[in-house]
């Protein structure tokens, strides 16, 4: 060979190599530093043949919770967005509803007596628009509704608003084994109405807060479930890693959260033997998305109640926060 | 060629082709006839790309009843025997017990009064047995009694009582991309003690009766769960239906049973769109198994209720009845 070949052949080599480096960088958005790296070590400590830290591939179990952690929950939950959106379809099949509250707020249009609702307000209105439907009816409402509604700041649909890192690390994670879920506090059947197309996560992959069913017969004699008013599961706090136990039976490895609601799933997972990380989401780039929780100072808002004593929690207990500020390049696909 | 070299090598051919058909059958177990080729002709049907009743591998559920489904279910449950022998030990634990119904009658050893008791009693010794420890510690005394004891006919494990044929459909659908779940009135916590390394089926795919866990924290500041005798889920009758939609949330494409327990189950596989397929075991063999329910014209036993009228109803609703004597080669793999 002569030395010109052999030039080129090495400088082909390292331009193979560069290029096979980038294009094996499975989280492009995150930003270099100690919150990617804790991710891509934990992966390769957990899935290298040989390591001590090795968890068999029917082991691997990955939990995100969604609102806030996949996607953006701020001002106001999504959910909450489509049970007010269905109020005047219900008012309009049961009348009766029209001037009793907090149907008539929500009736009057008067945003900011809505804004005040309070949570008991909202259980009222997600119990009379979430039940008494056969399930396919529910599912076929919710995707409807998720295919044509838009977040009013971005002016797009709210499944453009999921979080491009987090898909990545979902991504990530699933191409190293482990299977994905999301755990979260909203509704289950509402959440897997979209997060297969969303996320890449089967419904047998979303826990949540769970509405129960009832098993009965149409005119046709063929069978159906109708959506209930009774709760099964209520996905939040400790109820999260109850629900994980219920619906996978097994402690995951790692965890995805954001709020005081994720607290227990979060401590859970990192309380297992072996490599366990648990992560949670700091919102602090109120550019980009919003900022809240400890990243402000301000007193808590109403959604993501991420607050100081979590924060001092997630530190002691050798969580990784990950700030979208600094560890995330880009927050949306879109951008 | 010679004549001889071409005689050879078609023999060749032919040997090799009747070694590949006799290797292909995924079913060696089943004898050739109508409930075969039904299971089989389901399986090409929904996964031949291009049929018209194809099902996307992603939405391909498989479901499973466990007992007298896939295991010997009498003359009593499994379960059952698992209470009824860490009776001693809760009474050791609580001394008080033993003076008090039905704990005493257990206590005595005497096999007829233990054979006499009501399920009101038997709920009463589930309750003390399965719930109060940590689900650690459940699973680990599940798995070691379930490794020592034994089935006092065969004088083997419980585990080596499943049937042969049915473990052969588990893999040939999923070798077919089907997920396959036990969907059991049994406790949930209890089969997935030993559903993998027994059914190849992991914990998250064992849909049971579901007890309560609470969360709490160790001397050690660890979390862990603790069973509590509150039921969260009965998956028995209606319950199979909804648990089904709780825990997998899509209407199996097919689905085995063997009682009662299992018509809603079955009916609401059965009522989906498309290719659905119901079976359901007749215990029919007296010498290889046992012999109960319509086979046998005699009243019900306590277990394996497959009443007269199920068996109607299966006919009426074209379900597949399975019959263990002329439709099963072997029933276990030790014969």
């Amino acid at each position: 060979m002569k030395a010109f070949q052999r030039l080129a052949l090495g400088l082909l080599i390292l331009a193979t190599v560069a290029v096979a480096a980038r294009a094996q960088d499975p989280l492009p958005s995150w930003n270099d530093g100690a919150t990617k790296k804790a991710i891509v070590d934990f992966v390769k400590a957990t899935t290298t043949q040989g390591s001590p830290q090795f968890v068999p591939a029917e082991e691997r179990v990955a939990t995100f919770d969604q609102d806030g952690t996949l996607w953006v929950e701020h001002p106001i939950y999504t959910q909450v967005v489509y049970c007010l959106d269905r109020v005047p379809t219900v008012v309009k099949a049961k009348p009766e509803l029209a001037n009793v509250e907090p149907f008539k707020t929500v009736m009057s249009g008067n945003r900011e007596a809505i804004g005040h609702l309070t949570e008991e307000d909202l259980i009222k209105i997600a119990m009379v628009t979430l039940t008494g439907m056969p399930v396919d009816d529910f599912r076929a409402e919710v995707q409807k509704w998720i295919a044509a509604a838009k977040d009013p700041r971005w002016k797009r649909p709210y499944t453009d608003l999921t979080y491009l890192p987090m898909q990545e690390a979902l991504k990530y994670l699933r191409a190293n084994g482990y299977k994905t879920y999301i755990v979260t506090g909203g509704g289950q059947d509402f959440v897997r109405a979209y997060a297969e197309k969303t996320y890449g996560i089967p419904p047998e992959q979303v826990v949540g807060s769970a509405i129960g069913t009832k098993y009965g017969y149409g005119k046709d004699g063929k069978p159906f479930l109708t959506k209930e008013p009774k709760l099964v599961l209520d996905d939040n706090n400790a109820g999260k890693a109850e629900g994980i136990y219920l619906m996978i039976g097994r402690r995951p490895s790692i965890a995805f959260g954001n709020s005081t609601g994720d607290q227990q799933m979060l401590e859970y997972t990192k309380g297992g033997s072996g490599a366990r990380l648990s992560l949670i989401v700091l919102h602090d780039d109120g550019k980009r998305e919003y900022a809240y929780g400890p990243a402000t100072g301000l007193p808590d808002t109403k959604v993501g109640t991420f607050t100081q004593a979590l924060y001092d929690d997630a530190k002691k207990g050798g969580w990784v926060v990950i700030s979208m500020k600094n560890d995330w390049k880009k927050v949306f696909a879109f951008e």
